[in-house]
C-alpha cells in the first residue's frame, strides 16, 4: 500500500450518472487482505493494482447523476480510499435515515459488521435460550455485537480474545459471561473445557485455525458454527490443518459459511431490532478510532495483529 | 478381535423380557472401527472388551419375552457376532414386513445404510435438479445408493473408487454419469476440477482426508456437504489435517454431520419410496456376501482396504 497525491474536480461530468462522494469514514476490514493474494477468495471482489483501495465507507454526497441521491444524502456502501469519490450509484448500498446515533457507526454496528454479527447469530446460528456460545475474536467489530446479542437471547456467552484490556472489555463492557486471553492458553481444548464443560452449542468462527480445530473437540451434539471468517489464515502461505473435523459426524454439527452481502435485504429488519437497543444503551459497541487516511494502511494491516481494540475506523473528515 | 466358541441354551430364562435370536446376516460397518478406538466417538456406542462384537444385523426370531415379538419374526437392529443371541426388544429397530426382497437387504439398501444414503441426500443435501453431485466412496453400502438417489433427482453424478472394477460399476451399473479411480489421481484437485469445470453443488463426504480438501477447492457458491463419514481417517493416529475450510465461507458452503440414527421415524417414508424403485429395477444394489462368522473379522478389516465391492455382508445362516 503506498500514499499517493492526486487531483480531483469537484463536478461531476457532464451527462454522467454517477455519484460524487466526499468520504468521512472509511471502514478497515479483515477481508481486505484476502483479495490482496491472487486467486484467493475471488467472490469476495478484487484490488486493481496502482489504483485506490476500495472498501466500505460512510459518505456525504456532494453533487448525484442518480436520482435515487441527492446533494448532502448521507449514504453508506462502496467507496475508495481517497478524499472524494466518484463512484457508480449501484455501489452505494443504503441512505442513512438515522443520524442521531454516531455516523461512524454505520461502518460497523449499523454497517456490515452489524449484519454480519446479525445474521451470522440469528439466521445461520439458530440460537436458543439456555445454549452455550463461544465466539472468538470476541471483542472485534463483529465478535462484541454478536456476545450481546447471545446474551440478548439467554445465552451462556464466553469469548476469547488477544489481550488482558480486551478481555475485560468483554467481560465488564459486552456483558460476556466469561473471557480468556487466547495467546495465555497452551492448551486450548483444555481451556475449553474449563469454561464449558457440558461443551458449545454455538461457536461463532472468527480465527480458524488452532482455535477451530479445539473448538471442533468440544462441541455438544447438534452444535453450530457459523463460519464468518478465519482471520488467523489470510496472512500464511501454509495454511493451518484441521485435524477434528470428523466430529462433526459424531456430534451432528452443522458448520456453515455466509458473507454479510447475502443478507442486505434484511437491512431495515435488523434496524428495527437493534436501532431501539442502542438508543436504550442495552447494545454498546467500542469503536478504535484513527485520524487520517495517511493512517490507513497502519490501520488495516493492524488489524492481523489485534492492534485495534474494537472496530477500527479511519476517520478521513467529519463532515 | 478373536474367535471364541461358546455355548448357549435355546431357551428364555424364566420370566425374561428379551428376545432370543438366530442371526442370519450382519453388517460390516465403519464406524465399528471407530469405537474400536477408546474415547473416540462415544456418540456412536462401544464395545465391551472379550464380549462378542454388537452390530447391525438381520436375525429370525426364536422365541420372545416381549409382547412386540413372536417366533418366527424376522427382524433387523442391534445384535451381536454370534450364532444365536439374547437381546433387550429396545435394540430390535424394525421387524421385516417385505420378504420379496433378499433379507440380507436389511443390512444394507434397506437397513442402515440406505436410511443413510436416504437422510444425507434427501434430508441434510437439499438436492435439486440439474445440480452437480460427487461421491467418494462411491461404491460402497451408502455411495451406490446416494448416487442413484441423485440420478432418479435428475443431477449430474460422479463418483470416485478405490479400483476399475469399481470404476466400471458406477458407470456401467448404477449409472453415474462419471467416475474416476481416484488412486490414479495424483491431483485430485485437477481431477475434479476435469469433472466439474463449473464446481460441485452437493459432495456426498464419505472419506475426509485429501479428499475432502480438494474438493473443498471446487464447491460452488452454497453448495452442501453432508458429512457422512472420514473413514480415510479411522485408522489413523495421525490425522490429516484440512486447509482449504475458509472456502466455505466465499463460497457460503453448509457442511453437515449426521447420523442415520437420528432419522428412524422416517423408515416408513423411505420404504415407501425404496420398495417400488428396487421391484422395478429403478434401483439396484451390490453386495459383497461373505459366509461365515470366521471370515467377520477379515471382511470387516478388508473395509479400510477397500477390499468389499459393494455392501459388506457378512452370512451366518441363511434361515
Ligand atoms: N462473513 C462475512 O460476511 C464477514 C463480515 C465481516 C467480517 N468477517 C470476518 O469476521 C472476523 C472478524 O472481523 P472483524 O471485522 O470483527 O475484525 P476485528 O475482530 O475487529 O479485528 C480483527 C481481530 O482479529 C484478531 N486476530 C488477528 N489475528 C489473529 C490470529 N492469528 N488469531 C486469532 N485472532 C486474531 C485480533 O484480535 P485479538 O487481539 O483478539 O487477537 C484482531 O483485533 C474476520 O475473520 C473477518 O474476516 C466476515
Ligand atoms: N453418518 C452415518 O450415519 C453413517 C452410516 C453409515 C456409514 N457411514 C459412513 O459412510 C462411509 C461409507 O460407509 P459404507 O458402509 O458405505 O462403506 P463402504 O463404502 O461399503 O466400504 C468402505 C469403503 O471405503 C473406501 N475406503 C477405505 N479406506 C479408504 C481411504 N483411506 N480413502 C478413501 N476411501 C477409502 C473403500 O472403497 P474404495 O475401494 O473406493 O477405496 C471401502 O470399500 C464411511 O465413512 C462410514 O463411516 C456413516
Amino acid at each position: 500500500m503506498k500514499i499517493v497525491e492526486g487531483t480531483i474536480t469537484l463536478k461531476l461530468p457532464e451527462g454522467s450518472k454517477e455519484v460524487l462522494l466526499k468520504n468521512l469514514y472509511l471502514s478497515c476490514d479483515p477481508y481486505m487482505r484476502l483479495i490482496m493474494t491472487k486467486g484467493s477468495a475471488s467472490d469476495l471482489g478484487a484490488f486493481t493494482p496502482s489504483s485506490p483501495l476500495t472498501g466500505y465507507g460512510v459518505s456525504k454526497v456532494l453533487e448525484s447523476g442518480h436520482s435515487d441521491y441527492k446533494k448532502d444524502d448521507l449514504v453508506w456502501g462502496f467507496t475508495k480510499w481517497e478524499e472524494y469519490s466518484l463512484v457508480s450509484s449501484t455501489q452505494i448500498l443504503f441512505k442513512i435515515e438515522h443520524t442521531d446515533v454516531p455516523l461512524s457507526y454505520y461502518t460497523g454496528i449499523l454497517g456490515m459488521p452489524g449484519v454480519t454479527a446479525y445474521v451470522g447469530f440469528f439466521e445461520i446460528g439458530s440460537p436458543k435460550k439456555g445454549e452455550n456460545v463461544f465466539i472468538s475474536a470476541a471483542s472485534g467489530a463483529v465478535g462484541q455485537l454478536v456476545g450481546q446479542f447471545a446474551k440478548l437471547t439467554g445465552c451462556y456467552v464466553v469469548g476469547s480474545a488477544g489481550s488482558k484490556e480486551k478481555v475485560d472489555l468483554l467481560k465488564n463492557k459486552f456483558g460476556f459471561d466469561d473471557a480468556f486471553n487466547y495467546k495465555e492458553e497452551p492448551d486450548l481444548d483444555a481451556a475449553l473445557k474449563r469454561y464449558f464443560p457440558e461443551g458449545i452449542d454455538i461457536y461463532f468462527e472468527n480465527v480458524g485455525g488452532k482455535t477451530l480445530d479445539a473448538v471442533l473437540l468440544n462441541m455438544r451434539v447438534h452444535g453450530r458454527i457459523p463460519v464468518c471468517g478465519m482471520i488467523s489464515q489470510y496472512n500464511l502461505t501454509q495454511l493451518d490443518g484441521i485435524t477434528n473435523l470428523a466430529n462433526i459426524i459424531f456430534k451432528r454439527v452443522r458448520m456453515e459459511g455466509f458473507l454479510a452481502n447475502d443478507f442486505y435485504h434484511l437491512y431495515p429488519k435488523f434496524l428495527e431490532f437493534l436501532l431501539p437497543h442502542i438508543r436504550e444503551g442495552k447494545v454498546v459497541y467500542v469503536e478504535d478510532i484513527v485520524e487520517g487516511l495517511e493512517n490507513g494502511p497502519t490501520a488495516l494491516v493492524g488489524l492481523f495483529s489485534g492492534r485495534n481494540v474494537g472496530k477500527q475506523v479511519l476517520v478521513v473528515a467529519r463532515e
